[in-house]
């Protein structure tokens, strides 16, 4: 028998600034309850060895860490245990530079850095190389946007794109739950 | 160049009665709104040709009648006609038995009535299998359930389940908009 891996070095950070609107205006936007929720649980199914909130905004991180309160500490925890050990691997932040900065401290090297985007970008790589650097134990942060997506000074500050993701017919507009399922499951599903 | 796709033989159903609760017993569950928008969006990006929302509930009915109207028809239509796409594949049924007898009558055929739970079920079929299955037109309904998963009498109802996801770690509580995105996304992604 194969034994579980509980921890990859894939790490994810969803950004809530800067982000672009439909105008492709840069935002700020809120944090939505179930994108924690969802991508946590993503996150613990598959060994992603953090998930990173980025946010800006103070109140934002007080409502977040409000609510990791409770299915942490409090009621929560106790009535869903199995809800806590997903939370567990979420950790706010207040920029992409502060989660760069706290993975370097913590791995001794710079993670790859990685968006995703459902417009194709410039520098790709393929889904199968990405998934052989993982299978390698190197140190890989995706980022996902919220709104309409991330903004283009955070597209600079990576080192490549994933390609958007195709189901084969002419719409593309899945929520970012979604979309961090079928790449997290593509990149490390067995 | 490929033409795309826009509509495969692949039926998904949320069943929000009979399904189980954390003690196996069986309920009725009401009905998510942010289930309704990801599993519609994920369904138009992958060209599924309808998705069913189960309910035997007439407050639900009229809900979810209200939230669609509002997408279709209302303010939301001029706001978003994206999300409006993806809605138009939403379809409201009382019963399992209800959308089996409503694909038969479109189709002409009994369609092939798949299961998928977080725990692994006696006569399964591997996705590759039920890929192929889709790529040659047979029509094929996948159902889901809601609260912790089907009732045994579902179950009873289907001709195979498709194994329970795994991402490798011993973890396996995925939400159903995010189980929904994975296994559609390995039916029919490219």
């Amino acid at each position: 028998m194969i034994e579980a891996i509980e921890t990859t070095t894939l790490y994810i950070a969803l950004i809530h600034h800067p982000v672009i609107n439909k105008n492709r205006e840069i935002i700020g936007s809120a944090v939505t309850n179930l994108d924690i929720h969802d991508i946590a649980r993503t996150s613990r199914t598959y060994g992603v060895a953090r998930y990173f909130i980025v946010s800006p905004y103070e109140d934002q991180h007080r409502l977040v860490g409000e609510l990791l309160d409770h299915w942490l500490k409090g009621h929560g925890a106790r009535y869903n245990p199995a809800r806590k050990k997903a939370l567990e691997r979420v950790q706010l932040e207040w920029s992409l530079d502060n989660v760069v900065d706290s993975l370097e401290k913590e791995t001794g090297r710079r993670p790859l850095i990685i968006t995703t985007s459902a417009i194709h970008q410039d520098e790709t790589i393929a889904f199968s190389a990405l998934r052989k650097k993982l299978s390698c134990e190197e140190p890989v942060l995706l980022l996902f946007g919220t709104a309409h997506g991330l903004a283009p000074e955070i597209m600079q500050k990576s080192d490549y794109s994933l390609p958007p993701i195709s189901g084969g017919t002419s719409y593309n507009h899945l929520s970012v739950r979604s979309a961090a399922a079928i790449i997290v499951d593509r990149l490390l599903g067995s």
